[in-house]
């Protein structure tokens, strides 16, 4: 037999079998959803609602993301539990608002390098969930939930950690004269910020300027260590959080400068996962969230993201300040190319984890997420139909459905007081998601009912102290 | 020989020419581009920049331009060249400034029912440059180029036309004491917009409830028609200019509302037209264009789009005003799923529809419009570098890469006056697509480049009679 007639024999013997398995491979993996699928959440901090291509973005590149998209499903009303960073955090990590676990302060609205508070031992996160039901679990990135040992993430859940412990803007050892400058044209020297692995401090300064090049890298590694058992991966890249940096491939490669330079490298990081995934045959028993921590840090110009139509940016209870630019991607089970209208947030990814895990979501205290499965999976309607919008300890206002009640409104960070709106304001969010026309007059019964679902809320909301307002001992 | 013993035989015999035939569609369909490709521009009428889903609005579905897009190429910086109504469609069918055609003025900002001006004879239409070289012609919708027969499309180069002469908010018979009322609640009896078909009346007033959806069918009918020689569709939707309606297919089918409901019907349009293609197998020597005459009408707040990120919206040189959500499709030459960050505008359709149909760009005349085809087909840089802002006979600002400086700024309807400014604002559009950060301090050598190179055009414009100021006749 030669060559071309043994090649033909065998395209006769698997041409059938082919083609069938090829049409198995179009319906969803019914058996591996039965397995428990790895997740794995990548966490942008600061990135605009309108930052991303796929998002309307005109000048940011980001294929890798848009391709996600294309693969998987883009949410357009996709909320962080909190508009700052520290209780956005506490609330994707403990499916809480930050209000119950003490996550949030009127006073600081972060965790500092001099807080001695932070995430309770008594929370149970995402991380301490899954492990419970055999996941091996790692946290990369930044954390921003408590720099002291007893609340690093490798005493909450997580296996190993490598990352820098809060914002990387802080322990700012520039001289005071230089001001803004030092965001505007950034050294690495200017931040003293800690590079830790586990609960050790590795380099210091950290070098800003391959970290997301090194976490993408310790991401890989991860997976590629784990493909025989389920695993839990949080990914939270530093930037775009002012100052900016990226790898010096990633210098001047996007039209949008600075900023779009590291979204490009970001991007070009989701790529990295993805393919991996791919390479290794995970794509099919891999759920990747990719989300932000809060709005644009508008503030900061051109070094600051843009919130697309959405009004304001970080720090406010404006839509720009809490919507996130939102992708899951799941192939063979999230359909393909969708997007969906329904309600989600952060605190979500912790709920339907913990479904999908076939673990146990706590019984023993209020948990704000809801499982999205019928949403991710096309099956039903979502089960979110509120959101809660807090600045601090505050509740600023109230989502129901597409209306959005403001009850106090105060610029992101500027000097004007709160200004209190009895009755509140009123936006149809559906019809209007850029908050520009006010439609209370109009809508009374609307407003009576926002407002009865608000108190309802805060009657589940039980007094605890801030984490926020510790000082470190000395 | 048994039936399965037949077909694993012609298995064998076909496999390999069944591979290398598929190898081949991945390849851009050299002999087709070869032939003259059919021509569609799907016009829409003060559809804003952030209003397709391709292009980030959250809560609009546009499931077929997204599918456009995810086939085609998006354009993220694609201008009209006018900020209205009149003198945009006269660029984008003469591939020149309305300034140089006289389509413009201060005055009046477009054509009314009272005009008795229209589109010059000696001007030449893209629909004229076409039939030279053997296209059928069709012109379906809105025209608003003079509605005196010697400026009727079946004056400038079309077989045929069906739609409504001017917009359809003129010829208003609503009683004054309605007020804005018409608008937010519109009924078709408020106006006596005549339908009509070639230089004839067959309809008054025009049932807008339907326009969309008779436009599509007689685009549909003129493409069945077509299939054996080249054409070019002008398909212009009368919506979404209010006052808005759809059909009753659409009514409430959108989260967005009513200005939901009618994007979402022209989307529906815009499938019905790439499915007829692809059933009839015209995909591959069809180029279709999306795009829409200039940005959203923003003072009639939930009636008027979102222009997204950008600033300001129709009837202004910000960019909301100018910048357009553009798509391009012809599968197997237009990349797939591409973005192009190039500069085009409308005018560029005129000169790259007729390189691409081997025919004659106007020597006699400037011509504004530059050739997209090494963009379109991703094989070199974009020829354009400039855009040009006209408001009436102004020239309000100019663009040259990257930036863009206004000399004279306006909002869009408010009785504010002219501001002029020297030195001029600046803006890095790419940096700062939002036009926020004025950088003209920091670029005094920029400005005077941007000075000289508006000077050059200026050079370029000859005055010639404004027609939109001649009154009709008694």
């Amino acid at each position: 037999m030669n060559c071309s007639a043994r090649i033909d024999s065998k395209l006769k013997r698997t041409a059938f079998p082919l083609f069938f398995l090829f049409s198995l491979l179009l319906l969803p993996n019914v058996a591996s959803a039965e397995t428990k699928p790895n997740i794995i959440v990548v966490y942008a901090d600061d990135l605009g609602y309108g930052d991303l291509a796929c998002f309307g973005h005109p000048t940011i590149k980001t294929p890798h993301l848009d391709q996600m998209a294309a693969e998987g499903m883009k949410f357009t009303q996709f909320y962080s539990a909190a508009p700052v960073c520290t209780p956005s955090r506490a609330a994707l990590l403990t499916g809480r608002y930050p209000i119950r676990s003490g996550m949030c302060s009127d006073k600081r609205r972060v965790l500092f390098p001099n807080s001695g508070g932070g995430l309770p031992s008594s929370e149970i996160t995402l991380a301490e969930a899954l492990k419970e039901t055999g996941y091996q679990t790692a946290c990369v990135g930044k954390w921003h939930l408590g720099h002291l040992p007893e609340f690093l993430p490798t005493s909450h859940g997580f296996d190993s950690y490598y990352g820098i412990p809060y914002s990387n803007d802080m322990d700012r050892v520039a001289e005071r004269k230089l001001g803004r400058k030092i965001f505007l044209d950034p050294k690495v020297k200017y931040w003293n910020v800690p590079l830790m692995r586990d609960t050790k401090v590795i380099e210091r300064p950290a070098d800003q300027t391959t970290i997301t090049k090194r976490y993408t890298e310790a991401a890989v590694k991860f997976i590629q260590k784990n493909q025989k058992q389920p695993f839990y991966l949080y990914l939270a890249h530093s930037m775009p959080h002012v100052p900016l940096f990226r790898s010096k491939e990633f210098v001047d490669k996007s039209l949008r400068g600075l900023y779009g330079d590291v979204i490009e490298e970001i991007d070009w990081s989701v790529g990295q996962i993805l393919q991996e995934l791919k390479s290794l045959g995970l794509d099919q028993n891999t759920i990747v969230w990719f989300s932000s921590d809060n709005g644009p840090w508008l503030i900061f110009d051109q070094h600051g993201g843009s919130a697309g139509l959405l009004r304001e940016g970080k720090g406010s209870t404006w839509e720009g300040g809490m919507r996130e630019p939102t992708l899951a991607w799941w192939p063979g089970h999230i359909p393909s190319g969708s997007v969906s209208q329904e309600l989600g947030s952060t605190m979500d990814i912790f709920t339907t984890s913990i479904k999908l895990a076939g673990g146990n979501v706590p019984a023993d205290r209020v948990v704000d997420g809801v499982d999205l499965t019928s949403v991710l999976m096309d099956t039903g309607k979502g089960l979110r139909d509120e959101m809660v919008y807090y600045r601090g300890t505050k509740l600023m206002a109230f989502r129901k459905g597409p209306w959005k009640a403001h009850f106090i409104t105060k610029p992101a960070y500027g000097k004007e007081p709160f200004q209190e709106h009895d009755p509140p304001v009123l936006y149809h969010l559906e019809h209007d998601p850029s908050e520009k026309h006010d439609v209370a007059k109009d809508h009374p019964e609307v407003i009576k009912e926002l407002l009865a679902a608000a108190k309802k809320h805060q009657q589940t909301v039980k007094p605890v102290p801030s984490q926020l307002e510790i000082p470190l001992a000395k």
